[in-house]
């Protein structure tokens, strides 16, 4: 049976928040799958009776180390090994589970999963895929940061893994893949991006060609491939934008509203997944609730299930 | 006197709207500034005879020639010299005039101020500058789009671009500028992003630090500096989240709903400058209505005589 391990003290409401998503979590997949709680065992033992929960479906797994948000990836590796975070990466290596999530400080997260579990192709890190509102829909955008001055290979891989995700998780065929970029021709942008469509033509997926940041919010790309810097850069003003539309129009009634409130309230999201690790690892947003929480843990759950890192190791494989 | 010349025949509803602009840029002048509609005579004639205008603070250029949008702009600067647009900026290298506006052909037109006006400073282009809307007020984001990677000191050029306009045009006080990035810490980013991080703060401007894809939206920063690739991406994707806001809701009646449509509706803004320029050059969109040339129009006539693009110079010239 398939397992994912929570790091149980990560976000700004942690252990609770998280305790009550993994109940949330649990009660919704009745023993589909396992959960596995990771951190001070004393703490989460009191958070679960705390919710009056009997533990069905739920294992505990102490470490009793806390990683800080101020705590430096190499802190996290080197003197953190037994914390929540850490422990959630070690049991999936171990084989023990087969997918991990962490709410908490998210440059010690991929730092775990980037040393423990260990990358697939030629992303220097594994890319950060977010589902971001668009038109009538949702689309995948990834690098949203963790990598930097990517070369076009890695553009490339970034290409097939939100293809993968597309097509496995949201039953998407052919998923129309698009190079984020500064005009729809060619010859615009960067000398990376320019190389970089030259090999996105050439790759196995559906590559559409460039589009541009209008093209976000319009609805027909599926998957849009961009570097770190500028993923990121896009993902945090789409959060921007919706704090800015709240402040301005508080939240509006209606059909339209509540569709609007509940694709853009960035809070409400399940997390950002790690594509081309060799394993399943998600960072959710540290202002994370139960019900997020609970969305992380379902999406871990199909991911793993799905073998969506099998896949796209498997495709990297064939590519250079 | 300041002379502004004006591309006739640019932008899709030409030349009937940038004549009428330029007519309601005249009256709103009363002789303080002259215009010069560059283009085919006939054309002009007739289109300020159909607005009934009797040609007060107005001449015309006779340039028969027309970009079309499709033109590439070697064609533009070796085929096309006797059209509006490449006119109006050979106008002002002659000293007849002071600023020059096309709403036309925009990589056309940045090509002829580079090659006919010449630049300082380190960027390889001028920055494209565009006034953005932030919460509460408008702030400054550069590069839009003339550059691609760029060296970091292109990055603290731009910034200093921003800080004069901001200082000169605006009455901003010490402008605060950001350099967007991808975390506030100096050590994040790209290595050109570090690097501009450090020379930046060395740089005679009240340099803030990195700003995130967030702070673009809070109002707290007045110039935001980026490379022409993020800072384009930036631009479509603020456009294409209004065109999707008014595919959503429509037009929000109210203070709150006028506010943000004077704000975010593009369609309304003035233009882009381009900064860095041994002259005076601006691009205005493409849908530019009348209202929108004629305070285009405004805007080139205030750079010019507040010589924005000398302060610039001046300033670039004690950097290195």
């Amino acid at each position: 049976m398939i397992k994912v391990a929570l790091d149980a003290m990560g976000g700004d409401h942690a252990p609770k928040a998280i305790v009550e998503g993994a109940i949330l979590a649990a009660k919704e997949a009745q023993g589909k799958y396992g959960i596995v709680l990771t951190g001070p065992e004393d703490v989460i033992k009191a958070e679960l009776a705390s919710f009056g929960y009997d533990g069905t479906g739920m294992e505990i797994h102490h470490a009793p180390d806390v990683v800080t948000m101020e705590d430096s990836p190499t802190v996290v590796l080197k003197q953190k090994q037994n914390s929540g975070l850490f422990a959630c990466v070690a049991l999936q290596k171990a084989g023990k589970v087969q997918a991990s999530i962490s709410a908490g400080n998210s440059g010690g997260m991929m730092a775990a999963c980037l040393m423990v579990l260990g990358r697939v192709g030629s992303m220097p890190r594994p890319a950060i895929a977010c589902d971001v509102p668009s038109f009538g829909r949702n689309i995948t955008l990834l690098d949203c940061g963790a990598n930097v001055d990517e070369k076009a290979t890695a553009l490339v891989h970034f290409g097939i893994c939100g293809s993968i995700y597309a097509e496995t998780m949201l039953g998407i065929k052919n998923p129309k893949v698009g190079l984020l970029n500064m005009g729809e021709e060619e010859k615009k942008g960067t000398e990376v991006l320019q190389e970089a469509h030259q090999l996105l033509k050439q790759a196995p997926i559906n590559f559409i060609g460039n589009v541009e940041g209008r093209d976000i919010m319009l609805g027909e790309t599926d998957v849009i491939v961009t570097g770190g810097y500028t993923g990121n850069v896009v993902l945090k003003l789409m959060e921007g934008f919706y704090e800015y539309h709240v402040k301005t129009f508080g939240k509006i009634a209606g059909p339209a509203g509540d569709r609007f409130h509940e694709d853009w309230d960035y809070s409400n999201r399940g997390g950002a997944m790690l594509l081309g690790l060799k394993g399943t690892g998600l960072i959710t947003h540290g202002r994370a609730n139960a019900k997020v929480i609970k969305n992380a843990v379902d999406l871990a759950f199909r991911l793993a299930n799905n073998q969506v890192a099998e896949k796209i190791a498997d495709k990297l494989s064939q590519v250079a």
